[in-house]
């Protein structure tokens, strides 16, 4: 039997905060990435989302960002390799803590927003990285995008590789995404979305689908989105 | 052989700037509290106090405090036992994180400044706070006043509880502390914080004596204890 | 013709997280609190904000608050009075840039939750924050509870006074509010909160009265007491 | 009589921290520019640095940076002009607030750190935050490198630019910076830095010369090249 994961971000809020929808999105992934407190979350938001993930039985992940709460880890800052891993460990721990302190265990590490794409195409930041996550935990597995200077790290140090795809984005016949502000970039649909998240998983290129939590129709895509694929045969499930 | 532990907090500069006279301090105390990233420290300061402590074979304890920068975690905030034990875990993983990364033990945790003296003599506190390190790693030592409420709650929850004393602080006949803005409450002449050192240790009321690190003469100081406590055939070792 | 200040905090969003529901509101008040960047708002939150308030002829103040954005300025923190008038200055100065900048005129200061509340009862701490205030621009009224110390000192320093009330709050007949906790102590029905505002506005101990924006039905209370205010011959204008 | 004058970057401690010598450079600058809470300084330190700075008869400038406390504000971070110019508003109206309640007058903005550099090449970005500057207060004098986007912004916008250089850096023949990692590229003999102060001022390029307080030797440079500045009979003084 096919099958595939499903991750979502989650615990992005924080203090007073609200932030996407957490609560519907567990019903349909099999593995979320809780922000860390960088760019988003804090630690009673952790708490709750660690909390969530096990009564859901979800596989959780850190998703740890730049210390940017401001720009939510969007904008790029020009670290070291060095600051970055430190960033990476010191957020990765927090967050395996809460997941300790609750009897779980902690499965992977998706970095978010500006400090996955510049560590995607920047080889010393993926080198010094992926080298902190293995020193730390050699169990934990690496989400990424495929072909990434992440990928060639996590390989070349033996770091197990989680390549994912989206399928609200277009691709391009060379399996690169189409850039965000082209026409067509976002697929609005849920039924386009659904069938390209079939398409993705069946040419397995993927090993996990993310889902996006903070827009509007997020909830309504999630539950179409995996109803489809488990209609296809394919099983939601974490690695 | 009579023994006791030497403890100093550590790692309390911030980016730019720097705090203390830790690498001098390492040389005489047995254990480290690392502070977390709220009141002071951040990951790279975090990562190279580690690096000593681990060097210089003294044990490294998380030191968390409140989230208040500004204020350095000396300032009061109202903060709800859930929140507080959110905090210290929180921290407490960071830590964890670069101890193991960098393939060392934590041993122990000792609060910082005004969340330290609110847990003393607040039972709800103590209690949310001690269980929730328990639940982290029920290895972990707790430091903290000898009497107090996190005693009590230590030694309820089966966590092993290390009482410390000041050198350089002048005690009551019923044991507490003369109040900081009291005269002599502080005692400025090495000499007699050594002495006291070694009356405390003889007296057999506490497991550690915490030596501060951010006064001008906090090298000397240390130094002249240190040396004192050896010729009086004290061993300084972590418990 | 009777006449009544109708004000409401502003800008409580920060960075990707909104809040409240700032453009319904800016249709019934006359004042606006504009938050400053310490228990919420930031930069461009402020200036947009001010852009909106000038847009509909709303009379600006700043709304600063502790210096706890988790905590949303509710959590008391122990600050020194100096402390606390410092924090003011900023925040107070922050938010006068962008009203000076956008050609508008900043007409007054409300503090926020535990600076509010603090400041309310400690007469050192209204004294110094009252004092910066009336250095910083003696034109600057300041909104407050009547019968506080902010009132005593704002006396004693010749800066104008707002004495505010609460349309969805229960009054003691004392004049004092009902502590929230108790039953009854906030009016849910926008026509008891109507008929309350009517009476208190009758009754001239307030000047203005605090709608709030953070609870589900705000937009439609505020819309509610407007409408009612102005069928009993009530005027809205800031001060 | 020739004239120059002198700037020092000032107050850029933070709470607990303490950087720079500020007393000192005091003596000899007849211009600071205080940091304004981004990327260093608070509210206290503010004040403080702006009371010196008025007991001492020397101009005030505002020093806004980038929001990294952690980075000092030294690293580049992808901001948008409107961002930038948000930024630059807020922390100048914080700093003029303390600078209106000590009963002084701003005279000046000065960049900070990566976005002094960023501002400096970058001709959207200069134009934002040099029309904010000229919104918030038409008397404010900028300043900054020569040659550069901002001095084409403040040129075309109608806002005082005074040139900076520097006593203690290399200049190449086209009157460039030598870069920072190439050799020679800073002075430091005090009496080499003192000699390129005189050349500096006589060629006239320049309107002020930049004085660092953060090198361990920075006091006595700034009180070498201010001696000899007035033995060579040129008279230091703020524009």
């Amino acid at each position: 039997m096919t099958t595939i994961d499903l991750n979502a971000d989650m615990g992005e809020g924080f203090g007073p905060y609200h932030w996407g929808a957490d609560e519907i999105l567990l019903e349909y992934v099999s593995s979320a990435n809780i922000a860390c407190g960088f760019h988003a979350g804090d630690p009673h938001t952790m708490r709750i989302a660690v909390e969530s993930c096990l009564n859901r039985n979800v596989a959780i992940g850190a998703h740890p960002g730049l210390p940017d709460r401001l720009g939510f880890g969007r904008r790029e800052i020009a670290v070291t390799p060095e600051e970055a891993s430190d960033f990476v460990i010191y957020q990765v721990g927090a967050l395996q803590a809460f997941v300790q302190a609750t009897g779980g265990t902690l499965r992977h590490v998706k970095l978010h927003g500006a400090l996955y794409h510049m560590a995607a195409k920047d080889e010393r930041l993926s080198s010094s990285i992926v080298s902190a996550i293995q020193r730390l935990n050699p169990e934990l597995m690496l989400y990424g995008p495929p072909g990434s200077q992440l990928q060639y790290a996590a390989s070349a140090k033996g770091v197990r590789y989680v390549a994912e795809g989206f399928a609200d984005r277009a691709y391009l016949p060379d399996g690169s995404l189409v850039e965000r502000h082209m026409p067509g970039a976002v697929i609005e649909q849920p039924e386009m979305a659904a069938r390209q998240a079939i398409t993705l998983t069946d040419e397995g290129r993927f090993q996990s689908l993310c889902l996006h939590g903070d827009t509007p129709k997020a909830a309504e895509h999630a539950k179409h989105i995996a109803q489809r694929l488990k209609a296809a045969g394919i099983s939601i499930q974490s690695p």
